[in-house]
């Protein structure tokens, strides 16, 4: 009954998002996993960036500025075109940046490929999100192709039994779990639609919540339904604490040493 | 960094408060310590009884009516006085007995000896609370002899490494640091003058406090000061989930079965 400590694109509060320092330090820090996000470029390479389109609050050009918005989309680049960007500093004075004051830039670093983190560690769980929505069908692969290329990554590498697949899209889920039953699935919900029927009803085993949506009553419900709780994003002492006394699954949290801590406290580890 | 459960007035949701009933069923439940109160009659006899006057909510007369208000102070009566009374049933239609719906009778009950409780067990622990106050002088002994008649009781049944003694009149705690080291004291504190400053100030090295007013914050200020904070009197899943996540040092409550399950779901124990 352990709960699952994920950090969160590796550990955003500590260092650059999505990055390899960033997933180094997370498992230097004891974490059970670590969530990050995918996109697939033009000519077919998974690689680990949270927004269909380049952040303008995070990605610099060759010419050592942030880049304008809208960025280009992941999709529309050749992985060489993208290794250009540097992504180890937050834009000074964003509004994005003031949210993570203690994370350190690490200048110069590039947006990994999924292969290269696969390579890096052989103990540690992924949680990886499929960054793609019905809502933008121009700026990434389909569902299907989209589902099968991170399918062929995660079975290359080995590592299908440590590996889960979540999507805000459940259209993604749909084709890991018929083509690839050996992966674990995770059911992602928004704020204004958390609902762990609905999750079971779409056949999920794992609900990822936003963890201000959860209460005792619905963590109830899920467990009722035999589905499990995962929470983001959870940063903040009184919010991990409380996650923590509510016994969820697992906790996703930019602060996954702040975490690992209180569940010490706790007696939760 | 365990935990501590402690079933307050032994599992007063359960079965009628600070009787030998309740007792055995938190130790049946599997709390670490039982949670009582004392007060001392006019021939010397420690016994556990909540309120300084007999409680007219839980207390019938030998005509099997519940006694009127105020009952008599249990200081004015013989043990053997005492003993006629029937403790075994709230006061049917009574405030307090709507807020304990799930307690079952045990018509018969009565107030026990201290002596014959600590007969019962070899392993639990005690948390004994002096009901003493100095704005009711004339209701109880005071501090000192109150205190001496405690430690020696507990001294008698060879108990005293496990025993805690907690009050909200921290004079007889001073009595016992000053005359029992042995045993060790813990400090009640109001809802409306928390701080574990204070607690600290006074050399006291376990805070008893009321769990709504507990922030993360404050329990990080007792922790900077060496004090361990226990709560009371956590009842309701969603406020024992919050004490669970926020790494309390114990929790007492009348329904330790919930506390126990929602413990073993966070992985605690």
């Amino acid at each position: 009954m352990a709960i699952e400590l994920q950090g969160h694109r590796g550990a955003r509060g500590l260092l650059p998002e999505n990055t390899l320092p960033a997933f180094e330090r997370a498992i230097a820090i004891g974490v059970d996993t670590l969530e990050l996000d995918v996109g697939v470029t033009r000519d077919g390479v998974l690689v680990i960036h949270h927004d269909r389109r380049l952040n303008p609050d995070l990605a610099r050009g060759p010419d050592g500025k942030w880049i304008a918005a809208p960025g280009p989309a992941i999709h529309s680049l050749g992985f060489e075109e993208l290794e250009r960007y540097d992504v180890g500093r937050l834009r000074p004075g964003s509004e994005y940046a003031s949210r993570f004051p203690h994370q350190q830039p690490v200048d110069g670093t590039r947006i990994p490929r999924l292969e290269e983190l696969f390579k890096k560690n052989t103990q540690v769980r992924f949680n990886i999100e499929t960054k793609i929505s019905p809502e933008a069908p121009q700026e990434t692969l389909a569902p299907e192709p989209f589902a099968r290329a991170l399918i062929a990554e995660v079975r290359k590498a080995g590592v299908a039994a440590r590996t889960t697949i979540q999507s805000f899209d459940w259209r993604t889920l749909a084709v890991v779990e018929r083509e690839a039953p050996e992966i674990a699935t995770a059911y992602l919900t928004s704020r204004r639609n958390s609902d762990p029927a609905k999750v079971h009803a779409a056949g999920g085993r794992i609900w990822s919540a936003p963890f201000e949506e959860l209460s005792v009553q619905k963590l109830e419900a899920a467990r009722n339904l035999g589905v499990k709780v995962i929470v983001w994003t959870v940063n903040e002492p009184a919010d991990i604490a409380r996650m923590i006394g509510l016994g969820v699954d697992g906790i996703i949290s930019d602060y996954p040493d702040r975490v690992l801590e209180q569940l010490k406290r706790t007696g939760a580890r």
